[in-house]
């Protein structure tokens, strides 16, 4: 199966990625947007096969609700470029892990972020219609529909890492839980989508300042990417040295995604991002870019992807990878 | 601390308690009713502690979402039976645990109840105003921050499944975990709930039928009942026989709470039970009562409640607690 799903990765690399540089892996010959592009369809295919297969009903619980599969479906299969398990797959690659031994944890992890855009994109939220290029969860279906995704998301996530698919060792199965648990919760993303929403919506003395800003975005955003990273230090059951590297590389790549995205959204056009843009001015919400301006967020893309770099220089060449995913995020244009 | 709460527990026994019959329990001279209220409030101490204590913000965090603490305090502590916490511990108690030993857990499987009912109420979803004689969690705060806090109580149940203070054996806790997510998820809870916005938003061919009803249910409240009870043998390693038979006891409780709430919606009054009435048939909706009829759906809650009691034959005298829970269930007017 690993051939033929190599050729055809080979086969459908984007017209973009064949011209970009080699990088030495030792284990592997592909690019980097071929490494991303690989783990992609790794990812898909293992979500398709957890979420969306085609169940035979047993005999007590009758067919699922076939509605609320489908909103599963399109939530989690909808595009991306699965960004997050690239993440726990590569910094699991650093430990000797291979990819299908950091899969499990790499498709929860991606449940969870599918669940976060379906709730988040609700009216009742951000309102956004169109996500990816395509109608969101709950402008495909309805509201409850969407919410139900999510939730069913988000629980099934937990389920995956409790299964011994997930790594061989209970303890190791458990800090993923935890982790997962902390970095998504109300000390995380729904955190810090509670405070993003608050000052959208409510009224207060001032407008955000940098830090609360920096803060906001470290929790709604950072959290689970810098989980995505620690989480292949934990399947990999790595010093602690090792661990706090990775976890300070996903904390600052975390930083750069969200300035590049900051960035896009005001500078940035619809059809290239595949999302909306220019919301956060429409909404007259302070963000970095608004309280910094475009230059001065440009010298701290470059200042945090070098942070980035530098955190995995205790693993040299091994970290090539990861290194080009730095580049990627401070650079990307969607 | 055992012997301050058990003081001001006796104390706040209700009026209506005090003539309730004694049971045998050995350990305990409690009434039913005094047990079922001395464990809601350990529940609520321990859930106070765990969701709403007020935290030293961390100088990288700084404070949480104030709103959103005080969203998760209204959908977990205002008010409630905590019906699944005292299943959780009772069913541990009959594997020797004690109460202390089982409160993690009850407190998870309670946080999963109270983020059902806070997404549940919803306006997409149910549409509910008053839950337990208060406003519910979208109507005392707003959509977003009922969505945002039903999603971090469903990932905090996850996370306090995960720690030590849940089960001091890690291959525990993981079954734990693996069990409340297949409850609460698309093939339990969350299933159930579509299923059940299916039958009353889209066009069918037909009306549900009994048995379609009876799945439904099975999924929808029933699930994480079972589990509640599962769970307790879980926690007390108990062997296939006695997890068996606490699960039958589980199951058929389940469908008794259920057909006792369609009784209490076709027949009670709003006052009594503390929120929205007759709903079902003000929506067309068929439910076993409007099917059977009244008199055939109270002989069924008497053969579930009879099916409860004999599940727990094998435990003897030691199930008093759990027995008389099913005569609760069967018989309660709220």
């Amino acid at each position: 199966m690993s051939s033929r799903m190599s050729l055809s990765a080979t086969n459908a690399i984007s017209r973009a990625t064949r011209h970009a540089p080699k990088i030495s892996l030792g284990t592997s010959s592909m690019t980097f947007a071929q490494r991303l592009d690989w783990i992609r369809r790794l990812t898909d295919n293992r979500l398709d096969a957890l979420l969306c297969a085609k169940k035979e009903p047993s005999e007590e619980d009758g067919p699922p609700s076939r509605r609320l599969t489908d909103a599963i479906g399109h939530a989690t299969l909808g595009g991306g470029k699965r960004f997050r398990p690239f993440l726990v797959v590569e910094s699991a690659a650093l430990f000797g892990l291979s990819e299908s031994e950091a899969l499990e944890t790499a498709a929860a992890v991606e449940c969870v972020h599918c669940y976060s855009l379906a709730h988040d994109d609700l009216p009742a939220m951000d309102n956004d219609a169109l996500r990816r290029g395509q109608p969101t969860v709950w402008k495909a279906f309805d509201e409850w529909t969407a919410i139900l995704a999510g939730d069913a998301l988000l629980t099934v996530a937990f389920e995956i890492l409790s299964g011994p698919a997930t790594h061989p060792d209970a303890g190791v199965r458990l800090e993923l839980i935890a982790g997962l648990a902390k970095a998504a919760g109300p000390n995380g993303m729904v955190g810090g989508q509670a405070l993003d929403l608050e000052a959208e919506r409510l009224t207060r003395s001032a407008p955000l300042t940098l830090a609360e800003i920096r803060r906001l975005q470290r929790l709604k955003t950072g959290a689970l990417i810098t989980f995505s990273a620690e989480a292949g230090a934990i399947l990999g059951r790595a010093d602690a040295a090792e661990r706090r590297a990775v976890r300070d590389y996903g904390t600052t790549l975390g930083l750069a995604f969200q300035i590049a995205d900051d960035l896009l959204d005001a500078e940035g056009d619809a059809e290239t991002v595949g999302k909306a843009v220019s919301k956060d001015a429409a909404a007259g919400k302070a963000t970095l870019v608004s309280l910094m301006g475009v230059e001065a967020a440009r010298a701290e893309l470059r200042r945090v992807e070098q942070a980035a770099v530098d955190a995995l220089r205790p693993f040299g060449p091994r970290a090539g990878t990861l290194i080009e995913a730095a580049r990627f995020v401070a650079s990307r244009n969607r």
